[in-house]
Order: C-alpha cells, then structure tokens, then sequence
C-alpha cells in the first residue's frame, strides 16, 4: 500500500445546514441571531464537551487565529452582530453559527481520514438535526443559501503536499483531469492557482445529486491517485535532480535558520521545500509533526498571539517569525 | 586615525619595462623570446630567492591558479610561445616576462601599503635596470609599447572594500568625482561598472608626466579619503537599516553555510556580504583573514587545484565550492 503520510496532511468534512424557522443570516435581527445560538449551543452542550465563542465578544486577535487554524472562516470573522463558533475540546470539531448558513458543521483530521471525519461529524449532525428544525426537502435534501450546497450540504476535502508533481509541471494536467471529474483542486496558501509551500486541496465540486458516501469515496480514491502519481514524480525528481532537490531543500534551510526578517509568504515557500526534504529523507527532525505545526504557527495572527504581545508591527512580526522559526528548526534537526 | 583594515585589502605597485634590443612581444620570435626570458631570471636571480614559470611548460590549471591570484595576467596566459613569470618565494613580487611590455614587474601587499610596495620592487627593478638594456628617454621616461605606459611605466592600485557606499548608493558619486581628478575606479569582480563582493579598485589612470611618488601619494590619500566616506556610510547603515543589514548578512551565511550547489559569482555576492557582516561586528571568525582568503580560493581553477582533480566539470565544481565553502565558514564561526 501507498504511504501516504509525507503526501496527505488532513481531511476535512464540512457540512452546511440551514433552520427553517429563520431568515439566512444575512438578513438576521441580531437578537434572533443570538436566540439561534444559544439553542445550536444547547444541543451540541447536552452530547459533548464544547465551548462557545461569540465573534462579538472574542478578542480580534483570537478570532484570526481561529481563521488560520481553519476553525472559522473569514466570512465569520466579520459577523461581529451574530456569529459565533461552537469548538470541541480538542478542536477537531468546530460548528460555526450565522455563517452564510446557519450552521456549518466542520471535522478535521490528520491525514486520509474523511470516513473517520464523516462518522464523527454525523453523530454531532444527527443530534442537531433531531433538535432544531434543519431544512430538508425530500427530494433536493438539505436546503441553504447556496445553490450549490443543496443536496448534501457537504463538502469533502484533502489537503495534499505535491512538490513532486509542483517542480516536474505535471500538476497543471493533474487539475485539469480532476476538474474534469468534478473535483475542485486549488492552491492552499498563496493568490490563484499559486500554491505556495507545495499545499494543494482537493474538494467536490457538486453537493447535489450525489451521497456523503459517494463524494468521500471520489475524494479518497482520488487523492491516493493524485499521490501515486506525487510519489512517481518525487522519485523520478531524485533520481534525475537529486543535487538541484538537495540545493533547493538546504538553501530553503539556511533561509529559515539565518534570516532576521521574514515575511510569511516566503517563510511559506521556504517551509515547503523543507518539507519537501523531509520527506525525501535529506533533512531529518527529532519530530515528524514539526514542520506541519511550523507552517500554522508562523502565520501573522498565531505568531503575534505566540509573542504575548497584542499586536506587531509589520517588521516586527517578520523578525519574531525570523526568530521563532530559526530557533524552532535549528533545535529539531538532528545532523 | 581612521582604521583602514576593514576596507583597504590589498595594494599593488606594476612597473612596465621594455627592452631597447629587442622587438615588443608581440612581434618577438619564439627563440628570442627565451633569450630575454634566460637573461631577466638571471638578474633576478642574483638578488633574491625567484623561482622561474614558464607558460609552455606551466600546466594550464596551474597558469590558471596564478592568474586567478593576480600573479599574472590574462594576456600572459594565452601566450604559450614565449611567455613567462618569475616569483619571488613569497610570492609578493612577480615579475612577468613577454607580456604587452617584455617586462611587468609587481608587488602585492595586504592593507594600505603603496610605498612599501613601491620600495621592495624598486630594488628589484634597479637591479633590473642595471642588468638589462630599459628602453628609456631622459624626456619622455620609460618607454613601453602602450602610450599609457610611457613615463613612470607605473600604476598603483589599491583594492578597497565599500558595502557601505554601495548600499547608500553612494559610490556612483565617489567614482565620477574620482575620475574627474584623474583615477581610475572599477568594480574587482564582475562585469562592467558591477562590484560583486562590493570590491573596488582604485589606479592612476595616467603614467606621463607625475613621479611615482606624486601617484602613490594621490592613490593613499585617495584611498583614505574614501575609505573615512565608506565608515560614515556603515555607520549610517548600522543606524539607519540594522535590521536589513543583518538580514542581509545572515541570509549570506545561510546561503554559504547551506548552498549544495554554487556559482563563482553568487558565492562572490554573499562573501561580500559576509565580509561585510565580520566587518561590522555581526558576524565573528576565528581567523581574521580567512574571508579574504576565501574569496580568492572559491575562483574556479584555484578550487579545482584544490579538490585534487585534473579538471571539474561545471556542475562538480560549483558542488565542490558549496560543501568547501560551507565547512570552511561553519567550522570558523564564533557564535
């Protein structure tokens, strides 16, 4: 079996629901607002153990560490009147509330995992379905403000590590072909298709017409083509380039442990190569997950929260992130 | 008095000498080329410890290795005919043999050393003018087969270190004002007016008409003046733009110390920032004179010599000079 562990980082299950006993949250009163968040709270406090965070009463710096932790989204972010996220403990779990719809309920996990996020996410969706008035139609299935997250209501993603198929300009047809399947493929960090540090995400495009079922076996079987063929390119890239790859991981290296200033969409870049050299085996850390925490932990929010200052300047957040990331790496590799 | 270590790095005294009894080189056939090769190693031979090279029997990688250290030149390389150098033990002094002129003595010190220089060739060149027939007008002065070295036959140059001028973009100003006043100032390394390595030479543009005393006094005050404008220049940087100096400085290190491959011209760049970094107090070695070393031992042919191989390919030397570079500079750092 394909070792997919240096290829997909994590799984998500998002799954947009709507109450038919409320206008879509655009058009929400926020006293009607705050009355759907209390009862969404009600039902999740009475099945497990969660906590609930008002975006009008969060800290603006903690909101943006939520969005780049992907726990909340930047739409949230900006309903300081009525949203609000529902957290599990070990934040595996988040269910934001008066985002575009009602409720969007997220599982993210490690790796291929989108069955194991699905089942953890249905038992969560089961409860809040049998305790508000979710909008369903028997033929279309779950209704929302979107059009196109009628149906399921689902979206089923990946997030992949392809500095293979990036470097060998073999993933341009890689997402033509699953664009062409109904899949969505896209660079995670960086604007358009730039996918900055290599991380590409791979979601459906349909939510209507198909089952959770289908969707996440489309998705899962995809993503183990999509990393045979990272591993095929990766190999063939040691095999033909191994001292340009070894040139490209050691500088990206040398960047992250000698630099004083550093902005995050270099630190970006330079992490992917890293991470990329890692997993070809020309770097070794004294922690697998490292690079991956590295990654989140540099971005501008996390990394000011991180200082214990309540906000940095633009040049001093690049020297913390400078600082912090060269500190970090330069204790973890063993030589 | 100001400290000129940081930026005066070398000084050079050349005498161009012609012999009346014979055609210019370029012209002189192979057999009397010998003759006067014979006749200008037995004077000097007589007053010192020379050892005699010459460019038919030299090895090409060793002729290259010389050039490289500026012991000869480009143009006595290419003349395998009749061309030769005669050095000094020590290797400060070296006298070439059928170059443009038949004779282009030398002497090279480190620091800000004209008149030393010019007394230590001096008697080298009174026992070579003494020993053979100079070709000299009691008007014109030495003749030579260049107009530009009729006279003294002499140009001084100093090789200065200027980040601090070339990052305040300064030493535009500091060259034309130069020029003006009859200097010569060109970029070391490099194509056209660029100064890879931020190294500088300063030289008389003219032989005719001045004693060498008048040049070497020009060429000193020259040097010390612009070297007081270049520690203005580091100083104001260091107030101004610490954070970009360091930043710059270590992204070198990082590079040098990280690089798996590298050219001859980008380990030039980040050596000048290193050295800059040393300089300014940024970065500490143990051994004061090893970047100034480096820099000339990073030059291709002098690194083939050193690997121990006949000749390297592209590709092998740049690896070579990364993993030499990156142990010299690791192992020689004071954290």
């Amino acid at each position: 079996m394909t070792d997919l562990s240096t290829i997909v980082v994590s799984s998500r299950i998002r799954l947009a629901r709507s109450l038919s006993d409320h206008v879509f949250p655009e058009l929400l009163p926020r006293k009607e607002g705050n009355q759907i968040i209390k009862s969404v709270y009600k039902v999740l406090d009475s099945v497990g153990d969660f906590k609930l965070y008002t975006m009008q009463d969060l800290p603006a710096l903690d909101a943006e560490v939520m969005q780049e932790k992907h726990l909340i989204s930047k739409n949230l972010l900006k309903n300081t009147d009525s949203g609000a996220v529902i957290l599990s403990s070990d934040e595996t779990i988040s269910v934001m509330v008066n985002e575009e719809d009602h409720l969007r309920e997220q599982c993210f996990m490690k790796g291929l995992s989108l069955e194991k996020a699905y089942e953890a996410l249905n038992k969560i969706d089961d409860a809040l379905l049998m305790g508000l008035n979710i909008a369903f139609d028997p033929t279309l299935g779950f209704l929302n403000s979107c059009i196109t997250n009628v149906g399921t209501g689902m979206r089923a993603s990946v997030m992949l590590f392809l500095p293979g198929l990036t470097l060998s300009k073999e993933v341009g047809n890689v997402i033509r072909n699953y664009q062409n399947q109904g899949l969505a493929i896209r660079g995670v960090f960086g604007e358009g298709s730039d996918a900055e540090g290599y991380m590409f995400q791979v979601s459906n495009a349909r939510s209507l017409g198909v089952t959770e079922q289908d969707i996440i076996a489309k998705i899962t079987s995809s993503a183990i083509k999509i990393a045979e063929a990272e591993l095929v390119a990766r190999q063939k890239l040691l095999v033909e380039n191994e001292d340009e790859l070894k040139d490209r991981v050691f500088r990206a290296y040398g960047t992250l442990t000698n630099a004083y200033i550093i902005s995050s969409e270099e630190f970006m870049k330079c992490a992917g190569e890293v991470k990329m050299g890692i997993a070809l085996g020309l770097i070794r850390l004294n922690d697998n997950t490292l690079i991956d925490r590295l990654i989140f932990d540099a971005l501008p929010s996390t990394l000011t929260q991180m200082s214990g200052e309540e906000a940095l300047t633009e040049k001093e957040e690049k020297k913390y992130r400078a600082q912090f990331v060269s500190k970090t790496l330069r204790n973890a590799r063993i030589k």
